[in-house]
């Protein structure tokens, strides 16, 4: 392995970690900075939220750093949504096909992981409660204050990327350049997290294989299975308005709000309100901006694209930069700086498209799954899927479980809708969808027309 | 008049010193701050671009100061756009009816005469030359440098309005608070300035009763009047590609770039290679924020909604701010927090159509008028107002001749973009458009139903 140049790292979260690994397999020689004390040698690590939905696109850029089989062992297989109603009736609508699932990792444990498994090279170098309080982009420094001395230290940089995250400072100093297009588009929703814990047999309260939903048109409850059998709930609700975080602030109206919309959450979390009066709320925000490098600087992941958590895919495009960026690496021996334009001309596009998508299926998610005729729109799809599987992806598959880049199936979604409008207008296909073979229909044959 | 709260506004720009005569006006005590000299006691006074578009949105305003009389004096009417091809050939398009004209304005001019008024007002006070340092919104206080004695002073507001500008202080205050939504998005496009002095005669080297326009596709040329009978010239050309800034360092491209493209400029710009050297080359921004106000501060103008300049609307929209936060003033005695709330929330939407409207004009001014498919569209759509007065205005006259809400004339324009398409398909029409009466057409009866 010859020696490379020398690239450093801001922020070690997961799609810092996950990146010094696979530069360091390349031969650079990386060093990673990052506020939090080591996740390796502490319990408590800070960030967000607890659990996340790890997908194929995650897996892909994991496999890189040879890692997989060791997440393997706590993931947690959802394999569909389960609704449940405010009357507690159950829906179970599967993700893709049989076998095809999203996985529930913990943050913190697929961080510690991955911040493990780049210790164990040689050519990595970690330097952990060190804050990064200035960026200066033209000098190619950074100053850190180490919070353990409380020293301030100057440090020099080759190359640097910055994977700190949507506040990322690298970024605000990119901002202070000249034309930088910049965008920060908060939700009118924010969440708040709630525990649910194991049964009184220790085991899941609900089933684990899903991924559990409580859609109510304007605001949504989900929740996803943990390695320990509990569950972590997330309450999605406006800050204000006539359904709102505003109007839950006393007990009485937590407890009538949850007894009326979600009434069988009520005994799964038997201190719901020490829970939410304890947790905080936190708003969910879109950034976008452009370019992602400067000279010899870059942003990767949140820093650079953070998006809403609805379409379970943060992290899995923080991944799959990644990935891509080891690909170029491998792909091309074009200088540093040069790589840094390529990777960002090409997946900005996708970035955006990803972004648009997770603001759409908060829609889908909190307001339509519970909408029969969605339901049965989506069994259509399904079943098109499984009679021309080279030629019907359903848009869901094609971001959860392809590698279609985003911006191309957001497009291909886009004209599956226009197609899927004009057959659940025909009675033929509402009433025997299930049974016939849906050749000779112009609306198909058009799309797969365009789609060869 | 009752003595009322005090409002301190923080820019003395165009909108600022407008909106010190209004507020002034009924009865309010204002305070006025400006990092620039006092105008009225400078001949130079630093800002943007040198002459503007005023259009009926800024008369209305500027009625309201009682100003208009002395504004009249040297604003020069432009009754359409002159279009010059690269073979030196004119074509003349009116941009309303007979009467209807755009008027260049000197920016400097028009900011004395708005200062010098509000300073005759008793219950105005100006400070120039001191520089705003910091912004504190939680504590209602502001840090200027007074630059002339080096002095800091703390000034504390009861109400803030900010007009700073597209780099505006007050909003950068609002952006440390949580969920302020913030989007600055450059063109690629810049800009920069050439004057074309008065002829051998002493007299406009141009029709001066026109805005000329040199449309080049991706780039343009424009030039708008002087009252000393000079115009102001601007080339917009991107910064980077095969025709761009970029590719004009050398006096000889620039020269032959000019020969190729602007072959009638070369003898109206004699020094043209020196300004061309000289003269900055500043950026094209779009900004949109949201909320405009917290608590007891707001802001209007560009601070809130910065356009670019293609439809001629900047400072008319800012002007727009003015009077219908005067005519708030009028109609209604709630707080001023609550006014503030009211006002924004009600003029949002049509800054972010004037935003959208003014980047899409770019595409007409510098392509689009130069083919002569949209000249006919035009020719045909006046044809259609003068038929139909009631029922048919322009876009372009909505925008520029009316006081149509900017998101109200969006939507009209896009349905009547629409209808258009229908009618330029149809041979009756291209052939007959100039002696039909346009009745019995079903395209537009359905527009005019809908309309109505």
């Amino acid at each position: 392995m010859e020696k490379k140049e020398a690239i450093t790292i801001n922020g070690a979260g997961l799609v810092g970690s996950l990146l010094s690994v696979l530069l360091a397999r390349r031969g650079f020689d990386v060093e990673v900075y990052d506020m939090r004390p080591d996740p390796t040698e502490n319990q408590v690590w800070g960030g967000r939220s607890i659990n996340l939905a790890l997908s194929n696109r995650g897996w892909q850029a994991l496999k890189k750093a040879s890692v997989t089989e060791e997440v393997e062992k706590t993931a947690i297989p959802m394999k569909g949504r389960m609704m449940h109603s405010t009357s507690g009736e159950l829906t179970f609508q599967p993700y893709g096909k049989s076998g095809q699932a999203i996985y529930s990792v913990s943050r913190e444990g697929l961080n510690r992981l991955l911040v493990g498994k780049a210790k164990t090279m040689k050519n990595t170098h970690f330097y952990f409660s060190h804050k990064c309080s200035r960026v200066e982009l033209d000098k190619q420094r950074l100053t850190f204050k180490d919070l353990l001395t409380e020293e301030k230290k100057k440090v020099h940089y080759d190359y640097l990327i910055g994977t700190d995250g949507a506040y990322s400072k690298v970024r605000l100093a990119m901002q202070r350049k000249n034309r930088f297009n910049y965008s920060q588009q908060f939700l009118e929703h924010g969440y708040k997290e709630l525990r649910i814990p194991p049964n009184a047999n220790g085991d899941f309260a609900m089933e684990p294989h899903a991924l559990h939903i409580w859609p109510r048109k304007q605001f949504m409850l989900i929740a996803l299975p943990n390695p320990d059998k509990s569950f972590t709930a997330t309450l999605f609700l406006a800050y204000e308005g006539a359904q709102s975080f505003k109007k839950l602030q006393t007990d009485e109206q937590v407890s009538t709000f949850f007894k009326e919309e979600f009434p069988d959450t009520l005994e799964l979390i038997p201190d719901l309100l020490e829970q939410f009066h304890r947790n905080p709320t936190p708003s969910l925000v879109t950034i976008r901006c452009s370019p992602w490098n400067y000279e010899n600087a870059l942003l990767m992941g949140d820093s650079s694209h953070a998006i809403v958590p609805f379409y379970g895919q943060g992290m899995n495009a923080g991944f799959e930069d990644c990935f891509l960026f080891d690909q170029l690496l491998e792909q091309s021996d074009i200088p540093l700086c040069e790589l840094f334009d390529a990777f960002q001309a090409n997946r900005k596009k996708d970035a955006d498209a990803i972004a648009d998508l997770a603001l759409q299926n908060f829609i889908e998610m909190r307001d339509l799954v519970a909408d029969p005729e969605f339901l049965l729109r989506k069994k259509i799809e399904a079943r098109l899927n499984q009679l021309f599987p080279e030629k019907w992806l359903p848009l869901y598959s094609m971001v959860t479980f392809s590698h279609i880049p985003y911006s191309k199936a957001l497009a291909i979604g886009k004209k599956q809708e226009a197609v899927m409008d004009r057959l659940m207008k025909m009675d033929e296909v509402r009433n025997n969808w299930q049974v016939m073979d849906f050749t000779g229909m112009s609306a198909l044959d058009e799309y797969f027309g365009e789609e060869q």
